[in-house]
């Protein structure tokens, strides 16, 4: 038998989410989004998803076997992916949240999000070149005068060129105040460029004619570290007497990856010959604070990617195991019997529920997170705003990391429910569990989340923003007990806010008193703490969702059967590792403080 | 700086275990290791371990970036395997542990395999040929006759002919009770083998001029299921008239992976032309039991991969992590300070250090493993032997997944303190990730393994080779705390015994209750459990000889204050997750239970 045709997500659960679970059609209350309705939702949906589908999902295979070409001091993309470039682009992903001003659809993130996920599960690395883009031209929309906005953004946004963000140096890495390209400002006003960066992704393809480059660099005399770093748009040809010129950005190598194989990750060089010309965007020395928007709707697109991925690993299990016939229930004496689907096998039922947890659970907070991304922008009085925006900003490196990490164990159990055949590459699941693992890595490590979740989201404004979460966790519980959810599982969310609050005062106190390494020690436990707790959240108001559906008659059951399963699944499996995580940062545990260099 | 030569296993744990935990030259009193001393121990291991480093690992990346070709129905390996295979052979690895009366040198098992971990963590494909051909080897040693043992055994043991295990078919995968493949007696006393298998590692190549493949099939009339299955030594060319003449094995394909490059796994198809002899081993319808003696012996050694492969990559990223220089430590404020290796961050000792505790405590677990195999076959009285074959039966599954499961993780730390780096192919971090993958699936997926502790494993003989398990466990308290180990430990340790005891015979009486499905719902909770127990064992059992080293001012110092460190990490932070383990198994949690096909 064949398996099903991959859906990449499950539609229904899409459609569950923002209608059921998130209410997402409230948006259209607020004047940014007037024009809007489920309808315009639901038909920006239907072509993302039907084009990941039917034209994006078959270029995967191809595209992960044949890797650009760099020949000549240029890089050639896969075919396939230079024929699906442009209707990518008429799709709308570019501009899908921008606003009209700007040729935007003024859709909510939250609908984008979800839209842009069935086109980053059908071919992650395709995607790569619209998103960045995306993100780098909202970056000249935002802190960009008009000039670069009318010759940079507008054709960026139309597809016309492509962006890339250009931070990581080879002697830096993450650490951005040690970024050593410089900026040297001329007379007529651009500043020339110079510089090695090292991982840029798209820094080089032949889809259009041009590619900008936000990258960062110090202004020469600039302080030293973080505070003197700024922010250029570095085109790789510059407009210069009506047509476009060499602009000095040489490509200097390209690195062999893992996975992410249809996007190249290059080594640039800028300005070798003294004529890379660099275009201040933002003011001078806050390069590192303008690109942080970049960064932080990377961070959350990294969450969406990392989802998207096991989303259509988990979905690829899931249809082998219904149709693969092998072994007989436990305890069956007849050897004559015929094999029975491997789904039946208890085991194999395990891993295909841990994955539609994670799943699922991450797209829920993914999703989540966006729409509080919207509310922060676009919420009617001042005050909610703020709200949204703190939980928006602590909600961001959780949303980064769970779907990378928890991904990365999805990935390997879709594969492991496949057996022999998931280690073979005549299957999918190998490919996608090698995409995976960049998304613990890059637009910063699981390690910086966890730095940046404790030292600072968490205590910043004197918890507020804990404590709002702990008001919507509060609502969901309520909302749950309403629709008649098992009353176990709110109590022991409940609990766990309550552990989880006195974890961070207790650690927020250490750092107060100066220690902040005590602090800080167990950010990467924090994390997961964090992480167990908000999913559980999320799974909980999927499952209040569910009971709302089966009292009133929704369909079909065996959906929301399913939701309060994999519910009961996280709530009973996974929330109690709260009290082991949250020991741990209590404790101080401290052999890796302890642990010497030279005792490994 | 250039990071240090990776060595691939650290010799002074080596050492460390042999002699300071399980003092295996004890072994050398009893009459089959009375050859032996610590110095022909030492010198078998320098000789592996230096082939290791100089020859072997300098083979792994040009062996990983081309895999074997499949051209005119034969595979072609790669040169560097094809130098590197006589020389192993040389070193003795295919019979070090078997008796001299069949060519062998007769060490013990636990100190083969140390040092063929040397050998795997350098090159695990070019490994692979060679482990293949020793198990299969001792299968006919054990249970073929004469005639064979002289024909195929001899020259398999010599290393002129190479071996594989042919359990595997498309349509039966893990379920060895639907093997299909046939076999008809004919008069001359051979019988005439017909049937495809899959994933037959080493099936082909042109290392040799023979390959004998240790083939599964069934008796014409034989019973159904895994009762009517026979074993069968069925060679590539079988001798006739004094000559090799083509035995109708034919390749029919070759399965492109994801690591293990430089081994290829094959489709072979027998007897398509009614021409293939196959030599019964054993007795007819015996064919699982006898093999698995092979899947039993390979089992520990999957576990002996999966540490070495885990091993290699740790030492990869220590070496990488002391010279990488990235950020400052938290609270540095000046930017212009130097940048510190990065392993003065926290995180980074914190992947370290897990990677420390994973590999170390994996080593410890498969040495004990094969020290209770020695013991097994060769202590001096019949109450020691099976005593001690109580607990190999117990520990083999779990020194298989435990290494497996964990490794896999300790791989993906290693490839995420390299950062980008680690994603790209001109860093080794990757590809020891994708090589470590295999082992959750082959020899037993971890399903599989999970089933046979808690279904077989704990309940045999009443619980018997758990109870011996406590012994040992009681033992090592005792020696811990006569060596001056953190009390708490030990008592940590003792009440996770008590624990797990109460879980199994819970457990247990469901069995009896005839609820099997009950039973074994949390096998995959229940592995990981005694995991985490047996794996706490080997860590204080290190502790209390790193007392006892620092005790008598033996050197280094700093060796001694790791393994402390270690075994803190293990006792604090991963023993104290029995708890929710043991709740898990206890509570019978049933979402995975519950959950219907239909509701996914």
């Amino acid at each position: 038998m064949t398996p099903p045709q991959n859906p990449l997500l499950n539609d229904r659960d899409v459609e569950f989410l923002l209608y059921e679970v998130l209410d997402a059609t409230r948006l259209c209350e607020l004047p940014y989004f007037a024009d809007h309705a489920r309808d315009t939702f639901d038909l920006y949906l239907q072509s993302c998803r039907r084009f990941a589908r039917e034209v994006l999902f078959p270029t995967y295979r191809p595209v992960d076997e044949a890797p650009p070409r760099f020949e000549g001091g240029a890089i050639t993309v896969h075919p396939a992916v230079r024929r699906v470039f442009r209707p990518m682009v008429e799709l709308g992903v570019l501009t899908a949240a921008r606003p009209a001003a700007v040729g935007g659809q003024q859709l909510p993130l939250v609908v984008a999000t979800l839209a842009g996920a069935y086109l980053q599960a059908a071919n992650l690395s395709a995607c790569g070149y619209l998103s960045l883009t995306a993100g780098a031209a909202h970056l000249i929309e935002t802190f960009g005068d008009d000039a670069l906005r009318s010759a940079f953004m507008t054709r960026m946004y139309a597809g016309e060129w492509t962006g890339t963000m250009a931070l990581t140096e080879p002697q830096a890495g993450s650490s951005l105040a040690d970024v050593q390209a410089s900026a040297v400002k001329t007379d007529a006003g651009h500043y020339l460029v110079r510089g090695s960066k090292i991982f840029i992704s798209g820094g080089d393809h032949d889809l259009t004619e041009n590619i900008v480059h936000l990258t960062l660099a110090r202004i020469e005399g600039a302080p030293r570290g973080i505070k003197g770093v700024s922010l250029f748009a570095v085109p790789k040809r510059r407009p210069e007497g009506g047509q476009l010129v060499p602009n000095d950005v040489e490509v200097a190598g390209m690195i062999h990856k893992l996975g992410w194989r249809g996007l190249p990750s290059l080594s640039l060089s800028f300005g070798e010959k003294g004529d890379c010309h660099g275009y201040l965007v933002g003011s001078p020395h806050q390069g590192v604070a303008c690109m942080f928007q970049m960064m932080n709707e990377a961070r959350i697109l990294v969450g969406a990617n990392a989802v998207a991925t096991a989303s259509a690993a988990y979905h690829e299990a899931l249809g082998y195991a219904l149709v693969r016939p092998q072994g007989r229930p436990l305890g069956a004496r007849d050897p004559g019997a015929p094999q029975v689907p491997i789904i039946e096998h208890a085991d194999v039922r395990r891993m295909l529920l841990r994955q539609k947890a994670i799943v699922e659970g991450g797209l829920a907070l993914v999703s989540t997170t966006a729409l509080y991304a919207d509310l922060a922008a676009h919420a009617a009085d001042a005050a909610e705003r703020e709200r949204a925006q703190r939980l928006l900003d602590l909600l961001t490196p959780i949303a980064k990391t769970f779907p990378a990490e928890k991904g990365f164990e999805s990935n390997a159990l879709a594969l492991q429910v496949h057996g022999g055949y998931g280690y073979s590459s005549e299957y999918l699941p190998e490919a996608w569990l090698r995409d995976q693992k960049l998304n613990s890595i890059h637009e910063g490590t699981t390690g910086i989340q966890g730095l940046d979740l404790l030292g600072r989201k968490v205590v910043a404004g004197n918890g507020a923003a804990l404590i709002a979460l702990g008001g919507e966790i509060r609502l969901t519980i309520a909302r749950a007990q309403r629709a008649g959810v098992e009353p176990a599982w709110g109590e022991r969310l409940g609990a766990a806010l309550a552990l989880l609050g006195e974890v961070t005062v207790q650690l927020a106190e250490a750092g107060m008193r100066g220690d902040t390494e005590r602090m800080l020690r167990h950010s990467a436990d924090y994390m997961e703490l964090v992480s167990v707790v908000v999913v559980a959240w999320q799974w909980l108001a999927m499952a209040a969702a569910a009971r709302e559906g089966l009292a009133r008659g929704a369909a079909p059951a065996d959906f929301y059967e399913g939701k309060l399963c994999a519910a009961q699944y996280w709530l009973s499996t996974e929330l109690p590792r709260v009290e082991v995580l949250a020991a741990l940062c209590r404790s101080g545990e401290d052999s890796y403080a302890r642990m010497q260099p030279g005792w490994f």
